[in-house]
């Protein structure tokens, strides 16, 4: 990886693209893949590349909920294999969550390589390789899952999902927690709890939260207060307007 | 090419991706193409995807430009190759300019590849490859260009241009039309004429302003007039107030 000085400017931005860069040597990032990331710079920079207070909401509103779940599964794909491959292992420990990969364009060649990057990030067990269920509505290959995992799930994260499989799931009857950084995106718009933020921002904060309300023992009914409390369409047009208005307020 | 039904509510936007895709498979499109392809449809996005009349009358300004001209070049890279290489090949022929090869990630079989793409699609001159001449002020393979192409050239169009390279060459006294989607960046900020639009729509619309004052044999002082009378703080501010207010209002 290219070291980039910390003083610089857009160190961080510069830093999340060599690890999307780094993920098509490693066979886990496609074309596609590519190209989402770099609309997903342009809905940062506009956001002013922030956790804005609507996404914290959301996020601490996302720990809550997987905690709550009975069976809360991680869906990591191709970017988000890339992107943050420890920082899903560490969340799926801090809520007791399962991990499967699931991709837009699934290969068995990029299925072994995603989990093998999660696996030499600490994950012991990784989902998606028995692809012995289906979700209904969906391609072939796009309806690949496993009956153990996303399934079974009733809480699902979804990061940088295609639209199609969200609304899917949601068609499912899974709960879903999507994190996309652009609002207006038919997966934000299906999600229970859209996560409008960075995905190298968005993980570690839910994990730092769900940490935060085990550590202290938080009831169910207080978890379950977090969780109403969240109100998706606010957040959904919190974050559109710092988008849209930003710089020029 | 995959094919996409003209009903296809964004037939458009997956046409120019898959453009740049193909773009991929002949070696003229690199991982960081994909990413700035991804942060284009971001912002034309929120742009509408739409020629604005401040893009407009910037196209109408930058061909009356061009042809004022005594040696305009147009520089291509490897996404305006893949995205618009007819288009480049028309405008070229319409205002009687040179097109020339320039990369940011330059290597010998990306300049060939582009440069063999350029001539499927008609033109018969390419330059960029003797890179007998340097941009001051950029590292060594960044510097290179044609001495009897940019080195000479009164007015470069740099479509999708990197922001070091656009200031280096402001800085050598080029007037430098830039068509870039984001009014922020610094190579719509250095522009002479910045164009914000989606080069797939800006590139033909240059071309037929340019042939519309030609055909009516327009005089150099209306030429200059239309130049003058652009106001390039204007249309960036336009631009900018379209892409952050859009939906809202």
């Amino acid at each position: 990886m290219t070291e980039i000085p910390d003083d610089h400017p857009r160190a961080e931005s510069l830093r999340t693209r060599h690890r999307i860069e780094d993920g098509v040597e490693l066979g886990i990032t496609s074309k596609q893949g590519l190209i989402a990331q770099g609309r997903g710079e342009a809905y940062d920079y506009l956001l002013g590349e922030e956790t804005i207070p609507s996404a914290d909401a959301a996020e601490r509103a996302a720990a809550a909920r997987l905690l709550l779940a009975d069976h809360p599964v991680l869906s990591v794909n191709g970017n988000v294999a890339a992107l943050v491959p420890g920082e899903m292992v560490e969340l799926a420990e801090a809520v007791d969550a399962d991990l499967e990969v699931n991709l837009f364009n699934r290969t068995a060649e990029r299925m072994e390589a995603i989990a093998d990057h999660l696996r030499d990030h600490g994950a012991e067990d990784v989902k998606g390789l028995a692809a012995d269920a289906r979700i209904p509505g969906l391609d072939h290959e796009r309806a690949k899952v496993d009956e153990d995992g996303i399934r079974s799930a009733d809480v699902v994260v979804v990061p940088l999902e295609d639209g199609d499989r969200a609304e899917a799931l949601a068609e499912m009857g899974k709960t879903e927690i999507v994190v996309d950084l652009n609002p207006m995106s038919r997966s934000a718009q299906t999600a229970a709890i859209p996560v409008i933020d960075n995905i190298v921002r968005a993980v570690p904060n839910m994990t730092k939260h769900a940490r935060e309300l085990r550590e202290r023992g938080a009831s169910r009914e207080e978890l379950e207060a977090i969780v109403a409390e969240f109100d998706r369409e606010e957040a959904l047009e919190a974050a559109e307007k710092a988008i849209r208005r930003g710089e020029l307020d």
